[in-house]
């Protein structure tokens, strides 16, 4: 008895100096990938924690803010502040630090455009990160473009990927995939935290994606004050699809299908059919594909959900009509996202004859790894009518 | 005489009540334009100031720091800190706050890259700003491209401009403008805070600019470890220009001559000779430019120098063969900056019949505006050739 206890209580205190030992971060330190050049912090270690370091002799209390989880930071005698997360997801991740209760980006972080506003970014490298990496392959342009948008009575930007080919090949037109990002989230988010650009130039050198064109609009749903629509009423009646979730889409609805896609067809050498044109958008943008592409299955053909609901077979009009117009749906989600919903209603739609796949992306969230992994598994599957 | 005194007394009363009133800012404070849509502060008035204000309940001192000079923040009683910068000149500005001794980003702020890093950006609306404003007229694109070196051994990134006739009129081919940046920023700069874009659209459609493609590159001094040059050696020995002010410029000459210009010639409809290719750059890249462009009088004909100095009569080696070669010399400076030098080799260069122009920026100092207008006066002297 007294040995037993003598045992358990030795097992408990190797536990807790196993658990000691975990909280020691492991001691491999490197500058993130996502810095700028020659720039030594924020620095990553190999379990995913991120360190910050901050110059602030007179301030009281600094932490390390990572999606509103703070970490504390300790001062050297130099004034120095240093301070270590919990291990983090791999990929990218929006941090600031807190200054003596004021919530500010780190001086020492590179910029990134989402949730909400511009905020610091600190990159976690992935264990598969070569689909994204930088190679000496041929690499696409990624274009800004500004346009005047009738219906949305407003000056729009995006930006465009063309495939490497395109100035290469002035007679040869390419299909097109409406890329669309989430919620506090605009245009420059695919283009750059995405790796959108990256994604493709990798997959078409290796053979395994079609080159293609990729849109990427800003589809915030509050457009500027007196936004009128100013198109045709649609054949059919006024129900397009438009509301989802208490979001009103059909503004955005409009600006595409209006604006958007016509001055893409008029300005760029793309096959202008519904075969050669696909939907897809992460999170907000997810909603707003599986609001939009069945409410216009002449215009779209290929529609990729990221993080952003499904399609139950329950809620499709015209089964007939949806099997024979739409090559693939698409539905994706982190391991550590609610993705059972979409995968059930996958399975249906398989069940139905509809060519579907779900994808389910490896110890992520609702974060951009889950998204550069599901533009990944989503473009070999476009455009590949024989 | 007590009757003169009085009268002083009171003109000095009323010079300091005046001097009071000065410094108690116009109540006509407007969000920045450079805010993202809906971002109150920070907020800019009439006469320049700028407002700056940050949530931090616990900070005990917080300031508005803008270029290093710091202007006081004070509190209220729910946290909250505003504070006014003295009237600064119109134009963008790189600041930040100063929380307890921490040099941090404004967590409102906008950001570019330049000064060595990236920093919240705050825009004074100039007076002259219609040249650079976001007009209904056709726009060109912005293309952000990627692709291998050779002599540089790396991966380049490079932004390229063309105008809004580029993709429409396939059988065109138009003349380069490569455009440099200023030391501690990066190819980002002219298509961003530079305005380069918006400046050239409403040129072309004022018709007052030939459209031409423009190419911004990264001309930093410090290229990779390893770099080696693999270019042959220049016709008539080594002295290609290479060194000024302590730089040395020769690895970015080889990589603009043997990397950049090859690889535009060969994937934009250029018109690829000396007289359809410029060179200009501010400060650092002004520097380079009066270095580069007379050691390769058969690669530029074009040659703007924007507060980075000018060239002396005397220091052109064969005076015949810029005058045959060079069809403008064009130089600026803000007039707050030491512009004496420029203008009187400019003024020596007509006099030995170069065609020369100098331009004084009003009211500016070592900063964008300046470059703004600069690149607005040079643009249409370019290509006029009859």
């Amino acid at each position: 008895m007294k040995i037993k206890m003598l045992a358990a209580l030795a097992l408990a205190a190797g536990n807790f100096v196993a658990l000691a030992q975990t909280n020691q971060p492991a001691d491999d330190w490197q500058p993130a990938p996502s810095n700028m050049p020659g720039q030594q912090y924020p620095q990553v270690n190999s379990e995913g924690r991120v360190r910050a370091r901050l110059q602030a002799p007179q301030a009281q209390e600094v932490q390390l803010n990572i999606s509103g989880v703070k970490f504390p930071m300790t001062k050297d005698t130099n004034g120095v502040w240093l301070g270590d997360s919990t291990p983090q997801d791999q990929g990218n991740h929006y941090y600031g630090l807190v200054v003596d209760g004021a919530d500010v980006p780190d001086p020492n972080g590179a910029f990134i455009f989402g949730s909400g506003g511009w905020h610091t970014d600190v990159e976690i490298p992935a264990a598969d990160q070569d689909f994204y990496a930088l190679k000496n392959v041929p690499h696409g342009q990624l274009r800004e473009l500004l346009y005047f948008g009738k219906t949305s009575n407003t000056t729009r930007r995006c930006y465009v990927y063309t495939p490497p080919d395109y100035d290469k090949k002035p007679g040869k037109r390419f299909p097109v995939l409406y890329l669309l990002h989430g919620y506090n989230e605009n245009e420059t988010g695919w283009g750059h935290q995405g790796r959108a650009g990256l994604i493709m130039d990798n997959l078409i050198a290796e053979g395994k994606a079609k080159p293609f064109i990729i849109v990427m609009e800003n589809s915030a749903i509050n457009l500027p004050p007196g936004f009128v629509p100013h198109g045709p009423p649609p054949a059919g009646g006024p129900p397009r699809g438009g509301r989802r979730g208490g979001f009103d889409f059909s503004p955005f609805e409009h600006a595409l299908l209006e604006d958007v896609i016509p001055y893409i067809d008029a300005n760029f050498r793309t096959l202008a059919d519904q075969p050669h044109r696909a939907l897809a958008g992460l999170s907000m943008g997810g909603m707003q594909t599986r609001t939009i592409a069945p409410a216009h299955l002449d215009t779209f053909s290929h529609i990729g959900i990221f993080s952003g609901g499904s399609i139950a077979t329950n809620e499709i009009k015209d089964l007939n009509k949806f099997k024979q117009k739409v090559k693939v749906v698409f539905v994706s989600y982190g391991s550590r996202e609610s993705g059972a919903a979409g995968k059930a209603d996958v399975a249906a739609l398989k069940a139905a004859g509809i060519n579907s796949v779900f994808y389910e992306s490896p110890d992520t969230a609702h974060e951009w790894l889950t998204w550069r992994r599901s533009l990944h598994e989503f473009a070999p599957l476009l455009f590949q009518k024989k």
